[in-house]
């Protein structure tokens, strides 16, 4: 590997942060190399030195995003029953999607660059998804062989991540403003749509109990 | 009312068409009336005769759209059955998601003018929420005057519109495709999550039947 000039790194450390400042200020359409590069005060040329496009920019700011994201997840309260640690894992989702709605809609409300030419953010996007699958397979509970357990794990992961999703994104949604509910009304719908999901999945799932 | 010059409505519903093609172009962020007399290539000014400013825009632009969605909503099969005309709001919804992507983001993943300033889209906002809530109503059956129905109504209406919202949102996603899972799991999702969303429902009610 060839060695870096003094600061190399430090420009490339810049630039993700002033991706990021972009998209906050004036969305990711107007994200560009050169916008980044006015923006720090550097020439056009700099941020190519680090990034071969406005995509690679990107995928790298969505890639650490996924990272913090999963850590976040991964650091959620331990439950042995798998129950608690599904109900964990949306508390510790919505937690994220509260405290960072920017990165949170960078994840999943953006359009993204081709995930075929960038594997380095396609790994961390499926290993956050993964620490939903495998919390919804100890909900399933030891596959049956002859039962179709290998497609109902990534069905539910997604039927959960849908509800989770949908519920945090309802809540920073401006039409939800436009509701204008009361705030006691407010104040209960993750708690009631969590039980909801509960008891959809343990409704479902309850069968598999009968011999 | 001042008469109008002739052409003046056709500026009107040009604004409006223009304005859509900005924000379809360049994002919620990068629309002002300046951009939408650029591209209709006329005056500065211009569009100021038709609305106060961006916002007011915006704010008419996004009514016509929850206008059209409860339209939608409203024209879904009929179903005795309150599950099954829930269900059809469901269908109805997921459908339109996907056949008005921009549409559909424009109303709940877009930051939309103050409510209170824009009493015309908030109405037609809560009429689209009204004609889920109602079905909801339907769902619970008869309220008793002792349960805390009028709360449980308007909570399962968001629980029902988080899904269903997470659901039409993620089969959109970026992330969904960074997720590259098989076509048979694809097909399946939307499915899949309404059955589980009809559990969650009838699980969550079926104690009313009791004594």
């Amino acid at each position: 590997m060839a060695k870096r000039p003094a600061g190399a790194a430090d420009l490339r450390e810049s630039c993700l942060r002033e991706a990021l400042a972009v998209i906050e200020r004036s969305g990711v359409e107007a994200l560009s190399l050169r916008e980044v590069a006015r923006g720090l005060g550097v020439s056009h040329q700099a941020p190519y030195k680090h990034f071969a496009s406005r995509d690679h920019l990107l995928a790298e700011v969505v890639r650490r995003i996924y990272d913090g994201f999963a850590r976040h997840l991964d650091d959620r309260p331990r439950h042995d029953d798998p129950y608690g640690d599904l109900g964990a894992i949306g508390e510790a989702y919505l937690a994220y999607a509260r405290a960072h709605p920017l990165q949170y809609r960078l994840m999943f409300a953006t359009p993204l660059p081709d995930p075929a030419a960038h594997p380095a953010m396609m790994a961390s996007a499926r290993h956050a998804f993964a620490i939903l699958n495998e919390a919804i397979d100890r909900v399933h509970g030891r596959p049956d062989a002859a039962s179709p357990a290998g497609r109902a794990v990534p069905l539910d992961a997604l039927y959960v991540w849908a509800t989770v999703h949908g519920l945090a994104s309802i809540m920073q949604a401006s039409a939800m403003r436009t509701l204008a509910l009361p705030e006691s009304i407010h104040a209960a719908v993750e708690p009631h749509a969590m039980g909801r999901l509960h008891a959809a999945m343990t409704a479902a799932l309850s069968s598999k109990d009968l011999p």
